[in-house]
């Protein structure tokens, strides 16, 4: 079957304001390390305020994945929500400059989602969201052409938590099966599992081919207190499961079989944000060219590698050339 | 004489737009490689739809100076025009989160100003600039009580376009030299230079204390073929004159003294944008200091270096700790 696209993401249109900050300042300002929590604009009105002078680049979790791939040299589409804005402007240009293409519905009267992330000396990301536009994805923003002529749909967890984007999944799966499509699902955040744990694990089991998960949101997810138990209880639910552990790389879980693979190198981790979302972008490009699961894991930890060494959610050099260069 | 501030900057209040771009690119566009061109909002409009995926920072060459010297420690103030805007907002808080602070009035029905800076894989920068509610600085925005307060008024060469921006900088220097204060002005560009060369050099002699300038700046200002005999003809013309060679580090003419100073090593030249706004964020830290002008230069070459490692035009790490590690 041909593909227009390798892969086609629905998440949150949102832009990253990345900033330097202090452990104290995590502390004064209620946050916790490593959490994405969302915020209204009041509170993002008082916490930008606080923060140091930043940086602005497109972010979105999904949306970073298919910035990573188009770096790979694959086909992908993003659909996702955002206002008619300067911010919005942005977002749409860097799509397109990527050469992906942008399906998604500009609306005038909301702001372009914002994240506030809070960058620790030791490269961990506090996230603060304020998703305006991005809030308010509905079904009938999944336009079919995109969804049919992709190889994989690739959904964003963030999107369990309001109900017409949850519908929007729904629809997005149910275009996906129908035409023969897989169908690929990050959990995005141990809270967001926490607060939906039942439906999406019967999201999952139901729709789902390939999972992507970090070590805290799998164990959030089968109530385990390891890792390994919750990978194992993972086996047969998914048919492939695929879970980030950091430094210690990450582990492919697909009927009997599991694969560890290896982190690559990073000289100094300055920013983490990006992490989860380019092993995905690298995954799935390996996984859309027929590659074997280690293969496709290799290229997930090339590319989390490129983007915790620098300011950013997304890739600074082409992954395509990165790749080449170690043999992948 | 106390001072509220070391340096009150006037310039051009912009938020550069930063990609990545192939010489070829530029051949295209028909820009030159290392110019600032101004553009307006159709030609902005048709260029960035063709450059690559971008960073958005707080620019503009004055203000990126005094983020340097708060970076340093030093108090600063800037003064310049944005619209009521994302990223007049944008501009706006950067400039109070280093602490300094924002004498501008902001224009509700001007966008803000913004430089597309395509920079090529040599670390060259290449900007087009639409100036926005930029170009519309006029005496009434130089406030009095901010000049006053300041050791040194700080002027940007770019406003030499525009002439309401050129009777601000005649009042803030009419104001500086009654209250007994420093002027400093940097020429910015050698194109602004040849459009200006007359006013610009009767500026300088009449109203200049410490003249910032490039190789090119100053070979274009003076008419002269070589860079020493350009270094010769402004002594005594300026009271002090601080000339940036790039990689040949920078000279400092000041009464019959000559004083070298060498660049600071970089590992790798990412993005050009900057060394001489930061080259003068160290030298006028040194100088409000009361440092001798080869230390004043070499702050100018250590923060320089720093900002042509990576993307943007201010400094990512604290030019307070870099000059305590470097013993300065």
């Amino acid at each position: 079957m041909t593909s227009l696209y390798d892969v086609a993401a629905i998440g949150n249109a949102i832009v990253d304001v990345i900033a330097p900050a202090s452990d104290d300042f995590l502390t004064d300002a209620g946050l916790i390390k490593g959490s994405m929590i969302l915020i209204d604009d009041v509170q993002a009105e008082a916490l930008y305020a606080r923060m140091a002078a930043a940086v602005e680049v497109s972010g979105g979790s999904a949306c970073n994945t298919i910035a990573g791939l188009s770096s790979f040299g694959g086909r992908g589409a993003f659909i996702g929500k955002l206002g008619v804005d300067a911010l919005g402007a942005v977002f749409t240009h860097d799509i397109e400059a990527m050469g992906a293409r942008f399906g998604g519905v500009p609306l005038s009267d909301n702001v372009t989602g914002r994240c506030l992330i809070n960058v620790t000396p030791d490269g961990e990301r506090t996230m603060t969201t304020c998703l305006g536009a991005a809030a308010l994805l509905d079904p009938s923003d999944v336009e079919p052409a995109i969804i049919e002529a992709a190889a994989v749909v690739y959904l964003e967890g963030y999107l369990f938590d309001p109900e017409p984007a949850r519908r929007a999944f729904a629809k997005a799966a149910g275009l996906a099966r129908a035409s023969g499509r897989m169908i690929a699902l990050t959990l995005s955040d141990s809270f967001v599992v926490d607060r939906h744990r039942g439906a999406l694990m019967g999201f999952i089991e139901s729709e789902v081919d390939i999972l992507f998960a970090n070590e805290a949101e799998i164990t959030a997810l089968c109530q385990t207190k390891s890792f390994e138990d919750a990978a194992e209880a993972m086996r047969g639910r998914a048919k492939i499961a695929a879970i980030t552990r950091g430094a210690q790389g990450s582990t492919v879980i697909a009927g009997d079989q599991t694969h560890h693979v290896n982190a690559a190198r990073v000289e100094k981790v300055v920013d983490t944000t990006g992490a989860g979302d380019q092993y995905a972008a690298g995954f799935l490009h390996g996984l859309t060219r027929g590659l074997s699961f280690d293969h496709c894991g290799r290229l997930g930890s090339l590319a989390a590698a490129e983007v915790i060494a620098h300011y950013g959610p997304r890739p600074q050099v082409s992954l395509r050339d990165l790749a080449a260069k170690a043999g992948l």
